[in-house]
């Protein structure tokens, strides 16, 4: 089936309102002691955001006939990761960032020492909620264990946590390609490759579109850190939410600090073509991956 | 059977033993990318500490028959949890502290950054290796996901890092005892309780062995930090790595503080009470669980 009236940003609405109705659902509530720290968790949850992750995550399982009810829980699970990684990365002893997405990051509205156990709290919540027995039923139980094994693998010291500390170490120092890559891959790339296996996992997909959505989630995670590379240098400050070439001032190695403009492009579509030609063995399923990695390179043009 | 001979310290230094050489294999080598984080994660890990999480743990797995093997990992997987938490406890927005056991804390020596990611890295590592399939076998996996939803919940917002922040939100102010008892099962008792219970689980527990143990792990966790509290007031600083009277020069609420010294110890002695008669569904299996209690309330005597 094809449908041509098919249009992404609808469907991006739909999918946001639907992660966020669970996200509400299954965090702790602020007035559950402690309070102020549950406040600066939710805070960080639901200061906007793009939900990228959770929507490929619910993408991936949709595009293998999966039941999107099974994934939301882990969608949830991962959005949560990605938000406390988002808050320890703002830390004045790290990015020492005060805005983020146009509002104060979290240290700046509940203090350092909040923040820092606010973030504790959302990683820690992740593997409360995949452990919790009430996401699971009979049939989706078996994937409990693996699930849990591959987002934390993916978030920890060998994946995102890894990526960052690289970064770090590299500032102000000259970054060659491998390193920019290696920090690529683990700091976002991790993560998202975690969201479409997972989707995969608990959709139900056979070991052949397993592979393919693993492809896809390589090359997709890595064009959207290109593209961000690039649209940190040419979006207005208004768009970004963030100072405009604040990578740069920072002397953050980027792709087109190292490839200039023109070959951090190519080097997008390049990784565009590999993640739409991954979904070949797909049919219209896969139509919302197709275009979210469409989405995600075009917005650097 | 009895054993007139048994004696605590070589018990506790052959459970160290046994720990530490199960934690040294299962944290990321040096060698592993990036080495700087994973030097910092063992640092912490490594520098010493009495392992009395873990090795409440085996004890509560051995009161009930059970194989200490299938419980190393989860005994493992929660002193990275122990250690996490105090890397960021000792970070300068937090309780600041320059020394812990003598030595130097996280960020005085790998930076404030690297100690952020080092104990982000221990706390996933935690879930990492408790969703290992290498470490479950055919009977016990059916554990896997209430031991991970057990040891997450007591980790998290609701649990340890709840005790903190209130802990932190309390400095400088008067604090009732409800507040202080709140903040030490939490922040201490939590992972003292989860110790015991997944000890229960793992080691095949009946219903009410593991309801003992619980009764049991919530009296010595609370008694270990009264324990705690009264030592920080009389201890030699050599003895306990850290300045003494520093929660008093914080303006911390201790017990000794809202009962004096006199009125604490009392309250130990109660809690100790109250552990050792939740044993007596236990023979002597439960000797060294017995002997850890009198060890935690005696030293503060």
């Amino acid at each position: 089936m094809t449908n041509n009236n098919w249009q992404l940003q609808p469907y991006l609405e739909e999918r946001t309102g639907l992660i966020e109705s669970a996200l509400d659902q299954y965090l702790p509530a602020v007035d559950t002691l402690p309070s102020s720290l549950h406040a600066a968790m939710r805070y960080s949850v639901f200061a906007g955001g793009k939900r990228i992750r959770p929507i490929l995550m619910l993408a991936a399982c949709e595009a293998v006939g999966g039941d999107l009810n099974c994934v939301l829980p882990a969608a949830c699970a991962l959005e949560m990761i990605h938000s406390y990684s988002l808050i320890h990365d703002d830390l004045p002893s790290m990015d020492d960032d005060d805005f983020r997405r146009g509002q104060p990051t979290n240290h700046k509205v509940y203090g350092e020492a909040t923040a820092i156990l606010a973030g504790d709290g959302l990683l820690t919540e992740a593997f409360i909620l995949l452990s919790n027995p009430e996401v699971w039923d009979d049939t989706s139980v078996i994937h409990c264990r693996e699930v849990i094994h591959l987002l934390a693998k993916n978030a920890g010291s060998r994946g995102m946590v890894g990526g960052q500390a690289v970064d770090m170490e590299s500032e102000e120092k000259t970054v060659d390609l491998p390193t920019l890559e290696y920090i690529h891959t683990h700091k976002t790339g991790a993560l998202i490759l975690a969201a479409v296996e997972i989707g995969a996992i608990l959709g139900g997909a056979s070991s052949i579109q397993r592979r393919a959505l693993c492809r896809y989630g390589e090359a997709a995670g890595l064009a959207f850190q290109v593209a961000d590379d690039i649209l940190d240098i040419i979006a207005d400050q208004s768009e970004l939410g963030k100072d405009v070439g604040s990578d740069l001032q920072r002397g953050k190695a980027t792709y087109p600090a190292l490839l200039g403009i023109n070959g951090a492009r190519q080097r997008a579509r390049e990784l565009q073509r590999i993640a739409l030609s991954s979904l070949d063995v797909f049919d219209e399923t896969a139509r919302p991956l197709k275009e979210i990695a469409n989405y995600i390179v075009d917005r650097s043009f």
